[in-house]
C-alpha cells in the first residue's frame, strides 16, 4: 500500500506539505495542492485516520455503550445511530457492557485510549462520575445522566397514562402491573404515569418487579393464578407482554375477553402473535438518529435547542384489548 | 489529562524510554522501568491506543460487516463476537452494510483507513475481491467467502434434511417451501438437504423465494389459498416460520392438525408464540465466539485446526409438527 512518503517523493514535496493537504490544515498553495491531489489519485493512497486522528484530535469514531442486545429495542436504536453516522463521516465502536458495573468501567477507559470523539449512552450507567469526568461529550438516549448531559428520551410517562386509560376503558377493574427493575428510568416513568390515571379512577393494582431480558415466567404464573380478579396487565415493554400472553392463554384464560394485555415499545412480533397485542409505539430508531445528530452538534459546539428531547409516543390499539365505543 | 511528556519528566526520562516501557518493545532496565510506572500510576496517565497502534502495527481494533440488524440471529451474532472481543483484549467496529454494495465498498476503506487489524465479514459479500485484495485477515461466519478464507457456518444442509425427515414422519404429502434469496448460502444449503429429502421419498413441494426480513405477507397468502393440498411448511427462518403461523391461523387453519410447520435458528419467539415453533437448533453466539477466536489465531499466525467449521444443529420438536411414534 501507497505511504504519505510515497506520495511526497511522487509530488516532489515534503511529507508535511502531503500532510498539510490531507487533513485541510496551513496554507498550500493551488498548483502544490493539485501535484499532491494528482500523486494520492495515481497512487491510490489511502491516509491513514489514525495518525491523521492524532493531528487533527479528531478520530470520526463515536462510542455507543449498550446493556445488552437481548431485545428488540436496542437492535432498532443502534441501527437508527450507526444510518445516520454513516451519513455524516462517523464510525461506531459498539461497546456491549452487560449491564456490568466493571465492563462499563473498562470501556470508559477505552474511550478515552482510542480518542473517541464523544459517547451515546444507551444504558443505565453504574460510573456516572467517571463518565462526567471523562469531559467527553455524551448524549444520553432512553435514560438521563445529569441535568447538564442531553438526551433523549420518549414520552414514557404520557404513554404509561395512555395504557392506563385504554385498559379503563376496555372494562379494567384490577390491573396487575409487569415492570422492569424500578431503578430504570422507563420502567418508572411509564409506571408512574400508568399508576397516577389508575389511581385518579380508583382502580386497584399489584406490581411486579422481574428481569426484562429472562422474566421469570413461573413466578409471573403464580401470581395470575393467586389472584384470579386479574382481568387486565400492562407490561413495560412488548417482549414481556408477548410472554404474558404466553402465561394467560396456557393457564386456559381467553385474551382480551378474560384478561386485556397492554405492552410498550411496538416491537415486530407484538403484530405477530395471535391476538396481535396492544402497545405505545415509541419511534425507537429515530431516537437513536436524533442521539447521533444531537452528539455531532455538540462535537461542533453548536447550540442545542432543547437540551433534554422527548418525543412522541403513541397507542397502537390490536387484538389484545377490548374496544368499547 | 496527562501526557507522554508529563509522564517523562515525572520519571526524569526521555519520552522514548516512556515509550518503550508502554509498549513493551526494546531494553528498559528494572529500575528505570519502575520509575515510569510509578510515574503513570502517579499522574493517572491513560496512553492513547492510536498513538500506540501506529508503533505497534497493531490497533487492536476489529470490524465486524454484518447485513442489517433485523432479526434476532445478528444480534446473537454480535454479542457472541463482542463478548470474546472483550475477553481478549479486542474491540468492535460495527459495520452495518444494509446489504447494500456501496455502503460496503465505502467501509471496505473505512477499515483500511483505521489500522483495522481483521474483519469478521457476516454479511454476503458484494465486493469479494476488494475484501481479499484488502490483504486483511478475515474469517466468515454464516456465509463462506473464498477457499482461502476461514469460515464458521453451521450444518445447514443437514439441517434442511432433518426439517424435511420430520415433517414427512408427521404425515406430509405436499410441502410448501418459503425460503430466502437463492443466492444466499444459508437459503441454498438448507434448501438443497430439505428437497433432497423430500426428492428421497417421494414427497412433492413448491418453493417461494421471498425477503427475509420483510416478508410478502399477501403473496405468501395467496399461495396458501391457491394451494389447499398444503399440509406442512419448510420455512428459512424462524421469522418467516412465525409469519407463516400467522397467516395459517388467521385462514382458519389448525396447527399442526391442517399444517405443519417448521422453522431455522431457535430464536426465542419461535417458543413464545401458541403454538410453539419446532425448529433446527444452531449455535448462533457460539458461531460468534468461534469466529473471533479464529481471526486472533490468524493475527497471531497461529495454526488452525480447521479452515473452514461447520457447527453442529439439532432438531427441537415442539407444537407446530405432528409427533408420532
Amino acid at each position: 500500500m501507497a505511504t504519505i512518503k510515497d506520495v511526497a517523493k511522487e509530488a516532489n514535496v515534503s511529507v508535511a506539505t502531503v500532510s498539510r493537504v490531507i487533513n485541510n490544515k496551513g496554507y498550500v498553495n493551488h498548483e502544490t495542492r493539485k501535484l499532491v491531489e494528482d500523486a494520492i489519485k495515481k497512487l491510490n493512497y489511502i491516509p491513514n485516520e489514525l495518525a491523521r486522528s492524532l493531528f487533527n484530535k479528531q478520530s470520526k469514531l463515536l462510542s455507543v455503550l449498550i446493556p445488552h442486545f437481548g431485545t428488540e429495542f436496542y437492535s432498532d436504536l443502534v441501527e437508527g445511530i450507526e444510518n445516520k453516522a454513516m451519513k455524516l463521516g462517523y464510525k461506531i465502536m459498539l461497546c456491549n457492557t452487560q449491564d456490568n458495573p466493571q465492563r462499563e468501567a473498562d470501556y470508559i477507559q477505552v474511550v478515552q485510549r482510542y480518542n473517541v470523539d464523544g459517547i451515546i449512552l444507551a444504558s443505565n450507567a453504574h460510573n456516572a462520575e467517571a463518565l462526567i469526568n471523562s469531559n467527553l461529550p455524551i448524549v444520553s438516549v432512553d435514560h438521563i445522566l445529569a441535568e447538564n448531559i442531553p438526551s433523549i428520551t420518549s414520552n414514557n410517562l404520557l404513554g404509561g397514562q395512555m395504557a392506563a386509560q385504554l385498559l379503563i376503558k376496555g372494562g379494567a377493574k384490577y390491573v396487575l402491573e409487569l415492570r422492569g427493575p424500578s431503578f430504570l428510568l422507563t420502567t418508572s416513568e411509564r409506571s408512574s404515569g400508568f399508576r397516577q390515571s389508575l389511581v385518579q379512577n380508583n382502580i386497584p393494582y399489584i406490581s411486579y418487579d422481574g428481569d426484562l431480558i429472562e422474566p421469570d415466567i413461573e413466578k409471573i404464573k403464580e401470581i395470575i393464578i393467586a389472584n384470579p380478579q386479574i382481568d387486565s396487565i400492562f407490561a413495560s415493554t412488548d417482549f414481556l407482554a408477548i410472554n404474558a400472553l404466553n402465561i394467560v392463554e396456557k393457564l386456559g384464560k381467553n385474551v382480551p375477553q378474560d384478561i386485556q394485555i397492554i405492552g410498550f415499545d411496538n416491537i415486530k412480533y407484538s403484530n405477530l402473535v395471535i391476538p396481535a397485542i396492544t402497545t405505545i409505539n415509541q419511534p425507537i430508531k429515530k431516537m437513536g438518529e436524533l442521539a447521533l445528530e444531537t452528539l455531532i452538534k455538540l462535537l461542533n459546539d453548536e447550540q442545542l435547542e432543547e437540551f433534554h428531547q422527548i418525543l412522541d409516543v403513541e397507542i397502537i390499539e390490536r387484538e389484545s384489548t377490548i374496544q368499547k365505543d
